[in-house]
């Protein structure tokens, strides 16, 4: 079986894909306030959940959408829908994804969803502009 | 705009395509109990959304069972395990899946979302099996 | 400000409304298992709220009914039915308020929702068949 | 069968009757980012279902209400707060609505729905003062 | 059996055990804008179930923060933080408690649970910070 | 840091503790369907949440039953109230959480829960009986 040191090597890749540069390090409220759940996250649920290529990420990144979407989840959202646009996926696939949603959680978790969406796409393309300059 | 009668032949095909022969038959305890919302599941839900080229239908089937399990819809799950099939989505995968959504919704939703799965499977072996002979 | 027998009083009688003759006997597992929560059932729910003039008795079964559906709580949901017959609501609009509830609890609920109510209808008839003899 | 024009049309007016003059166009986050869901909820959700008279509209606004708290969905909440009181629905059933959801959602969703209704009553009197200046 | 009156000391009594000092006064939205579900609250639920003996108080605080950490409940966690440091309940075990809870309502959950703890912990340093000048 | 053995060892010892001799074999449609959510399981959720000291384990059983019987995962339930009675806590406490659980997930979730309690209670006292002879 394979070193949990592996599967934060791993864990850590894969937040880099996912969410862009500087991703991998204990950062935010979660390590400063539960560094234990912190490194759950790093070593399971990146390292060996994520990571596991039974499920490309690209894919994992729509089922996460999903999830988040039907759970109300906003602020989990924002994350990976700019995850998301790191990994490529077209706007308009997040949202045929919020869209289709709409039936298996309700409108309102999609309304929401497409408000979260619009205000991640926005600074998306302000981040973007200020670079391009 | 496509009149209505299109959104429902377009939606009828989808569910053969999703649950084989015969899902385009108006059945069920949702026809037979409210058929003004089984039409609209016919030419809405399938007809507008899961026909919508911007997913296609095997990412539209994945997101559908992420958003089951997370919810602990079991009884639609039962459904949409057997169109993940339907569709040649491994198992393997549907595993995958399930094990995902594990740290979205919790163990407790994966936990149940695998019974149903293991029921699943036996009756599409059990099926095909006798179908074989 | 009201003693708590009144309550009580007020509570069995809304019961009685509701569900029919003898519900307000402490019965069932809720006073089997929990009597005080059963008291508070009975003095609280049904002696303060249910019987709260602000809505009438058909209104307070229709939003129980909504609540129920969108947070798929099907055993509940079966007493609340037969309390909805009992109070002379025609099924019809049972139907139309659980299609109603897909849209904002999503398709999921109001499905597990119209199994329910189907066999609370069957049983109704088959019982009120047998009286009828 | 009835053409999806006539839905849209249908759609369209129940939102006046619900939400005042001007809600029927096309507008807001919905439209601005996923159009084809906007059309859905028009024709479907406000053209389909809402103007069913299997029920009528001041009783789709209680369940609607209903489910919205018990979901704690609050910033839909806050449009179908402002769309009962349109109706003519007075306070104090709002109020009571809310109340006797803390029985089937929790006191903590009842809590959160009364905060959204306060800004909402206190927003539609300082409009209402405006206006009648 | 016990008359109303009396649960409305215990519940008062509770209410500053668990909040502090002034706690019992019947203030806030619960009470402007609902007195009769703010008198249930006083009464029955912290008169007959946070004062019943079955589980004393802190245990009783613990089973609350799980609660609304897994329904995803901020604005009342915030409530329940600061009655569990007013308890003297150490915050590494809140930390723990809402670590564990990830595994049963999902990491997002947990995250936005983390985040309304820091502003809790700081507001309340900040506050004896104040005190101890 | 400790290897991941270690958590794997740790995790065995708290299954042990809590549902009894034999619970740590892997086993049941976990470690059938899903062997690397059954890991995870066994070495982070148990070896490294549950054997975390910062909360004992008859603690941990608290919460861990708060939180199921919100969600209404009776199938879970039905295993920790199992655990809760392997560790001894006493069938008073448990009827406590769950009524003080009807005001924050509401009645319904309650209801379920009494019935889950019932059926522990008796298949426990069966099983007990039988061990007696």
């Amino acid at each position: 079986m394979a070193a949990k040191e592996d599967g934060l090597a791993r864990g850590k890749a894969k937040m880099v894909e996912l969410f862009g540069p500087g991703a991998d390090e204990p950062g935010g409220v979660l390590f400063e306030m539960a560094p234990k759940l912190g490194k759950i996250a790093q070593e399971t649920l990146f390292g060996d959940v994520w990571a596991d290529p039974a499920l490309d990420t690209r894919l994992r990144s729509f089922i996460t959408m999903a999830a988040l979407v039907v759970l109300d989840r906003q602020p989990e959202l924002r994350i990976h829908f700019r995850g998301a646009l790191n990994l490529g996926i077209p706007r308009e696939q997040i949202i045929a994804l919020i869209s289709h949603m709409a039936f298996y959680g309700g409108m309102p978790v999609a309304l929401n969803s497409l408000k979260t969406a619009k205000e991640v796409f926005e600074k998306w393309d302000a981040a973007t502009a200020k670079f391009r300059k």
